[in-house]
């Protein structure tokens, strides 16, 4: 394949040397060590799979030929198999705002989203039970289920689902739109916290208060921002969310995801996926179902031991980590980052979706450009790793644990170099910068 | 711990020596070279978790190292992760006797009883509105599900909760009453091939026919038969049928379980979870669910890449093996247990739950004991590795590409030796190798 041709853009010697210096005032610099990175290349891929912690594979052979090969079956229990799901929520916990005994691990982002929603609107039935307000409004049923219309789709999808089974209707409607569309017959609201495609970071605090003042249930889907910023769920009353372990928290390919119950609705909380690993007595094997207690009643089959291990092994790396200190780092990162973008793109050839408000920003940066297809090849041809979301997105995800200043400078200035030599079209709009 | 008091059976000296020579003439021999087993001890427990196949490790580094450290993302289409649960679903396809584009692989056993029962459930109702029954029978629906009241447990749990959210009614009942059961308001059953407690096979044609019959779908659970003996699912017309793949198939510790939809029936096959990955093209990352052709449509998040290529890489062992001589080798190994307990085991201690007519036996061996705790505990300590169903049985599994004769032989004798040394009654009921 010929190079593209190329009008290189100048090396800004000011942006590389403020990057030197952000690098060593990083105090989380060293923990790039810890990960198999390519060299040479930047890895802003990390929010669509995160990178593999150098540790994991060693953990993974011990579990395949001591554990599974040598003691087999005994594991289930000398090993610590059976209760990895809950052992494991319980140190994705601090990373979320959790206290211990809410999340379980297991099953897929989209099983999750179904146990979630649906006893989300099992849980908001029986409120209305228990308070006055449907008999005095004769009947009034929360027949409504609030979905954001911009999130990952698989969680509309999912939604819709639980919605038809559960007899309830679905409202897609944008973020924004969502305060003002709860009402007494909304039964829950399920959103993403950071939009997939723009890195929009939605008001976590500020919807969840406003579910609740209308009597409704708030859902978050954390695949975007688990790992990547402070989420704080209990603190905001959270409750129930998903989340994701192979972004942020670089589990591997497909790894677990999560599910958080309020510990004020495990009581009542209504698994739709009533599996023997949620039975209060689950080797008891017995033909009725008595549900656990805690959020172990989310659990639902056989826990899948590889994968789950392998998120055990890769979250080590968050000993001594801080949030705050990832979130101070991402939102420098992705400040920096815009920063050369504007400095290096031809003016207009991409816009930035990301919110350039702080408050309001995830911990990836979303490009807008009509060539996105031919540039995100050319990108990661030249080891510049982010990803596409068709048809005109460019995503780049900051992962604070090991992507670095010098990373985001050399990713602009290469996409500077790769618009220079792919022919497009120059927009009316600002460049990323200035919004 | 001290040793029970032991007062052997003698070695049958005939007994050692026909094991010695069914091991010589056993074609299947070769492959227990291919597993890791614990020099020493015999593991009857691969109905449980079946045991590691040598070179899984070796291929999970190079998933982990390369794949996911090197490759990233790049692996998604290149390295064949996206299509993984497709493509080693046609790899069990002919271990279940099906054609391929039936079977998708992902999610646990409990998550795919879900999907098939649900989905059952609505095929009966669009067989119900399309053909003339409805009608003349005055809006008459197929209100049932007919649950094997004796299966193991977790199917039943899910199917209540299929039956909840559907508008259906359970009817638990035992397998023998299935068929009289049957009728027009059936909507679907639900069974096990083979009963997890007494390894009773149970007649997958005579059953699938009866339910279609009555103008029901026949879900047939295959935890206990895939990899154990032939199933014929597409020979015998079955609709829809679930899997393990850590017993019999060597997957490891909770690999995901496969989920089979019949050709006749994917157009019409209405998953309750349908996540992006059933979606017709999932890339496009769409608001609006339009559901893939054929079994993808079984899929639902992202598929967990770790355990579905352990899985894959497991697979490799049935390259030459004919599931026929599988089964033969079954019946012989399960034949001569019974037949060695009955000669080493003191009289009336313990009673085969198995059934003797090869035509009802699975792949394992359920003895009764009352002392079964106690007694499976001496067994491990002894290195015959079984296990335990509370509150009385003692099960073995045999798995015929790893267990010999030879073993079979052992095992019975230490269990005379340990049923010798752990006091207990004498029952009435006849010896195992009589019934």
């Amino acid at each position: 394949m010929s190079e593209p041709q190329a009008v290189s853009p100048a090396v800004s010697p000011d942006l590389v040397a403020r990057a030197a210096a952000l690098d060593a005032a990083d105090g989380l610099a060293p923990l790039r060590g810890l990960f198999a990175l390519n060299e040479g290349s930047v890895y802003l891929d990390g929010n669509s799979l995160g990178a593999l912690p150098r540790h994991v594979p060693e953990r993974i052979r011990d579990v395949m030929t001591r554990q599974w090969g040598e003691l087999g079956i005994r594991s289930w229990t000398e090993g610590g198999w059976w209760t990895a799901p809950e052992r494991i929520g319980d140190r994705i916990a601090p990373l979320v705002g959790a206290g211990p005994g809410q999340i379980v691990v297991g099953d897929s982002t989209s099983v999750n989203v179904f146990k979630a929603v649906v006893a989300a609107v099992r849980l908001a039935d029986g409120d209305a039970d228990e308070g006055g307000d449907a008999g005095a409004d004769g009947g009034q049923e929360r027949t409504e289920l609030l979905v954001d219309a911009t999130t990952f789709p698989t969680d509309g999808y999912i939604a819709r689902s639980a919605a038809r089974m559960t007899g309830r209707r679905i409202v897609p409607l944008d973020p924004a739109e969502l305060p003002g569309a709860l009402g007494p017959r909304t039964a829950a609201v399920l959103i993403n916290h950071v939009d997939f495609r723009t890195g929009r970071l939605h008001d976590l605090p500020g919807i969840t208060a406003a579910a609740h003042a209308a009597g409704a249930l708030a859902v978050w889907d954390l695949c975007h921002s688990a790992g990547a910023l402070p989420v704080g769920l209990d603190e905001h009353g959270v409750d129930l969310a998903v989340g994701c372990t192979y972004k942020y928290l670089n589990g591997g390919p497909g790894s677990p995801a999560f599910l958080y119950v309020a510990e004020r609705h495990q009581g009542r909380f209504d698994s739709p996926l009533p599996g023997w690993n949620a039975h209060a007595d689950p080797f008891a094997m017995a033909p009725g179902f008595v549900a656990a207690d805690g959020a172990v009643r989310g659990r639902v089959g056989t826990p899948d031991i590889l994968s789950m291990l392998a998120l055990d092994a890769a979250l080590d790396v968050w000993e001594s980590v801080r949030m705050a200190d990832v979130r101070a780092k991402s939102l420098a990162l992705t400040d920096f980052f815009l920063e050369c973008v504007t400095a290096y793109a031809p003016p207009g050839r991409v816009s930035s979706l990301t919110p350039a408000a702080h408050a309001e920003r995830g911990s990836q940066v979303a490009l807008r450009c009509p060539e996105a297809p031919a540039v995100m090849e050319a990108l990661i041809a030249r080891g510049v790793v982010g990803d596409l979301r068709r048809p005109d997105l460019l995503r780049f995800g900051f992962t604070p644990l090991y992507v670095g200043f010098a990373d985001a400078e050399r990713a602009a200035r290469v996409l500077g170099e790769v618009l220079a030599g792919v022919p497009g079209e120059v927009s009316g709009e600002e460049p990323p910068g200035d919004r």
